[in-house]
Formats: C-alpha cells, structure tokens, sequence
C-alpha cells in the first residue's frame, strides 16, 4: 500500500495541556487548510463530528506493537492493541467524536478532541445518531477505566 | 505526507450483494492478516467495533471532490463533503461501527459494515459507549434520508 497517499486536510491547534487532553474536556480548535475549506461547507448542522487524525508522534517501533496494558497500567489486563484506543497500532489513526462548538470560515472549534496541538487531520465526518442508537457492551476493564475517570470529573 | 505508508491489517470478506451493503444489514467477515491476528485478543469483550477502512476503488480524481448532493440525489442539498459519509473525499477512509456477532482466530464476524468483498481493512477500534451518550444533532435533510432508510426496513 505505499502507493497511497494521505493528504493533510488540517491542522488541530490547542492550548489545553497535553496531560489534560486525554479527558476530552478541552476546547481545540481544527484549521482547516484553504484548499479543503468548502469541503465543509453544511457542516455545522451536525452537533457531533468524528475527527481523524494521523497520530504523527508515533515511531515505527510503536508501529509494531501488538499487545498492551490499557493506558500503560500494569494492573489492567494484556489484551490486543485493537481492543483499546493506544495509539500504539499498525496505523497510527486517531479517532475521536467531538462536539461541534461553532465554525468560522476554516476554523471549526470542537469540543473532547484528544490530540495534541498541531495533529495533522486526515478527515471530518459527520456523526450519525443511528450508529449509536444500540447500547454499546465493553469488558469490566474498560467499564474500571471508565468509572475512575467519572470520579475524577469535577461535580456540577 | 508522502512518507506514510499504510498497512494492511486484513480484508473485508463479504457476499452481500454490492447494492445490499449500503443498509448495512449483513453480516461481512474481516479476516486479519496472521501478523496482526495477536492485536484481536480481548476484542470479543466489546458488542461494537469501529472499522476503519482504505475505499480502495475510489479514484485520484474523485479525492479532489470537495461538494456533493449526498447519496447523489438532486433533491438534496449540495454541501461539503466533511458533511458528508460520501466515499469521495480527500482521504478515502471509511469508517462504520459494527455489531460484533463472533470472533474465530483472525476471522471476525460483524454485522453491518458497508464495505466492498476485498477491501482492505486499516484499523479496528473498539466503541466507548461514553462516546455515545450524547445524543447528535443532525440537519433536516439527514433525518429525511434516515426516515426513508426507516421505511425500506422490513417490520419485525
């Protein structure tokens, strides 16, 4: 497959510190390059958008991994790297839905995009409420993962 | 961008007639390269799957496509196509979630993925339900398409 070719569709540009962002509470901001800005021309009547991004800071070497302990901690189990979100996998495709905030010309702020400042984007896709109508089943590590993250919320 | 190469982690097997996979009603296998068969492990933990895929039929020429009636129909508006699930795009990933009906070995088998017998597969995710909790907002002419979607659908 090295005759494909990804084309670099914008820019993810963040002030959000990096340890903060894997909580997606953050605003990010995605810049779109010019040549692609009427490409998103309807866009903001999604309210939720899937973000792809290449994930540029991962080396060959982390290319081949394929088994992890999610999120690196020895106590959760070693399972396959696409049974978790690690960006350590054969293709270093990130991928994240985020909450449309507002769009100005190339500029789209998103809100729970969880990739550092200037991320090169590869796609935009709108977010369609019929993928998601069936509730979701996930392994008690997940559901673990998911519960710390909760208690670490602030309470409204 | 010309330094990414892609990798080829399995191939969608499918006998679901071409015109049949856009309602995303059957049942396709992956099959996964041996290579990667180790990065499967723990995946049969999750109901659902993203599935990110190379649309390999699409043209250079249709990637420079930047607006598009959606499903090619004239009574739709014309819009960009980050707005769009439109296969013409930039970058010709596809992306669906899919109910994950059985794993065999590197023999995954889903339900509802709408990709081409012989496409190549870049990357399984497994699906965050808290990704989902929010309900998305869409614009009118998505939820006319959903609607028509809805009545093709045999009754249960």
């Amino acid at each position: 497959m090295s005759d494909i070719e990804l084309k670099v569709v914008g820019r993810v540009r963040t002030s959000v510190p990096r340890a903060e962002l894997k909580h997606r509470e953050g605003l990010s901001e995605i810049i779109v390059e010019s040549a692609f800005e009427e490409a998103l021309e309807g866009v903001d009547g999604f309210s939720h958008l899937f973000v792809l991004f290449w994930l540029h800071e991962v080396g060959d070497e982390a290319r081949e991994t394929l088994k992890t302990h999610p999120r690196g901690r020895a106590d959760m189990p070693l399972v396959g790297v696409f049974s978790t979100r690690s960006p350590h996998r054969p293709n270093p495709i990130g991928l994240t839905r985020v909450r449309l905030v507002s769009r100005h010309g190339p500029v789209l702020t998103v809100e729970g995009l969880d990739a550092f400042d200037g991320t090169p984007v590869l796609d935009i896709k709108p977010c369609d409420p019929w993928e998601t109508e069936e509730e979701a089943q996930v392994p008690d590590w997940w559901l673990r993962l998911e519960e710390e993250r909760d208690r670490r919320k602030p309470k409204a």
